[in-house]
């Protein structure tokens, strides 16, 4: 079966953005005065086989511990659906 | 009204991707031969103050257009919600 895994990884709560504080003065300089906050963080999105759902969660899990996200300083989630 | 927005931002199909070429070929070394493409992105959340839900659509709209898209070679979507 093939999968596609939508995984979003943002930083900690506390852990400094300076990408996130660069688009907020960005946005109050061309007039967007209205934002308060930005976080930036990462979008990917995953295509892979596997036997069964189950499985593809694990591997998907296990990928974003070991590569995709630095636990240490980030979170992950991540949404799952099987394609074809 | 205070809203958030959660903004992502992907490359356009046909652009060429060499960060989520870098991750599969990451994600092969480290064994999840499985995976068969990554593709990378940006996710931001947004916290800003609008009148009501239609400003902020049409605000965070713009923002994306003039900002944190390039829409030359990037495609972006984004939820609303209410907080408070």
């Amino acid at each position: 079966m093939k999968y596609t895994a939508n995984i979003y990884v943002t930083l900690k709560e506390g852990v400094l953005d300076p990408q996130g504080g660069a688009v907020v003065n960005s946005l109050h300089t061309l007039g967007y005065s209205e934002v308060e906050e930005v976080k930036v963080g990462k979008y990917m999105i995953l295509e892979l086989d596997a036997s069964n759902m189950e499985v593809a969660k694990e591997r998907v899990d296990e990928m974003c511990r070991r590569l995709l996200a630095n636990t240490v300083i980030e979170d992950y989630k991540y949404e799952l659906k099987e394609v074809e």
